[in-house]
């Protein structure tokens, strides 16, 4: 008879970690595909990111992440200080953050003041209502940024909720992630808070309503275990609604899970 | 008519770099195959490199690195300085460093007491007699080291000398580097002294003779303008026998480049 307890179950390691402070995060500003770089402190997040996974001694056999800096300098942080500096990176648009439209660069106490609280939290926090769409012209239009030449135009977002950012990355999931571990690799996964969210919503089986107030740390690596299936294996140290469970100091981690939210209160 | 002049010839860019300073060549170590960091002076060569991609305004679409952590942390510090960091990462062994066998990790000096300078002269730059071989056993044979278990034994080296340097070396040339500038790529390949001198050879159709006298200064841009058929076009700044040139002070790397020689004088 097979018992998971016996450990018989074939088990694979799926690590994400969301990117630490950026210098807009720092700014209050709404940040989306922007490519800014990390704040000292964000640099600072992601060393103490490996410094976790060098003690847990996990190793991976390849890495994921956007095309954003503040994600990949957090996944280079975390490869230099566990020293698996030689792993494949593959390095995809479809694990960018969400796309925040004609926010994108607007500080968001000033968004408030000017449309409102209420609109900036429905903005913010509704799980299928986009912000108003980028014009093509702005700098900020993915079409302008070479980074996304060999793609469609029919790809880009002009504006994204977490409904149609989720749509735009379970794609590199099923075909290419899931392929990955189901070949038996162990993988890290450094992304942004809403591409994140997309995920574990699947992972953990998260209703539209409850992802939206999920909030996932900065810099803490989130540790799954999968079964054959890509079902996760409940660990103990897990908080509800996840499954995986956080390296480093579980008390401290169980604050900073609760305590997140309302940037523009 | 065709004229270079006109500049109607088709010109792809290619840039090789070798790396900064690792902690084993300031510790006058043979290093290989070993993977050491590179030392405070070596980032800082890195980022120097970085910062003349950065002013030169050369953008690349794709780069190649070894997977030994001293020529990807240099190639990261040129991503990071120019801006690039979103651009694909390919890590292949094949563009690792000269295995130095039996003499990996010995100080250079010490190994000249025991063996005698001319012996080590031979070792280090004579084309085809590599040094002694490594045992089994050994913490540096790559049989022994998890990135290399995807390979067969029969492709791991016990020691290499430049010439079966160069022969690993030129598979990944023609299969992969190769189609990726006829498909119009822009390439950076930061690596070593001897992988590089591998690809020059090729390139500038180098003598085995006189190759192992060339050097390949570390933390400079080396950049190749190649025409349809994968050959240099010979540029103005060119230093005998390259046909490619060096980025920043001309004067400075005329100089470098003539004084390299010797560490074990």
């Amino acid at each position: 008879m097979r018992s998971a307890r016996r450990g018989t179950r074939s088990k694979h390691t799926l690590v994400l970690i969301r990117h630490g402070e950026s210098v807009w995060n720092l700014e209050n500003k709404f940040t989306g595909w922007h490519d800014i770089e990390l704040s000292e402190k964000g640099h600072v997040e992601a060393k103490e990111a490996g410094k976790l996974i060098a003690e847990s001694k996990m190793k991976f056999d390849k890495a994921y992440t956007s095309v954003l800096k503040r994600a990949i300098r957090t996944l280079w942080h975390c490869l230099e200080q566990s020293d698996q500096m030689w792993i494949p990176v593959q390095k995809e648009w479809r694990l960018n953050e969400r796309h925040y439209g004609g926010l994108t660069g607007l500080d968001k106490q000033k968004t408030v003041e000017k449309h409102g609280k209420e609109q900036v939290l429905i903005w913010r926090r509704s799980f299928d209502i986009p912000p108003p769409d980028l014009d093509e012209k702005s700098e900020h239009y993915p079409g302008n940024d070479p980074r996304y030449s060999h793609l469609p135009k029919s790809a880009l977002p002009f504006a994204e909720s977490l409904k149609t950012t989720a749509e735009r990355v379970m794609p590199i999931w099923a075909d290419q992630i899931v392929p990955d571990i189901k070949a038996g690799k162990n993988l890290i996964i450094a992304a942004h808070g809403n591409s994140l969210r997309a995920l574990v919503k699947h992972l953990d089986n998260i209703s539209d309503e409850d992802i939206t107030g999920l909030n996932i740390p900065t810099g803490v690596p989130l540790v799954y275990e999968l079964d054959e299936e890509m079902v996760p294996i409940p660990h103990k140290d897990a908080i509800a609604p996840l499954q995986g469970y956080y390296l480093g100091d579980q008390e401290a981690i169980r604050k900073r899970v609760l305590g997140v939210k309302n940037q523009t209160k």
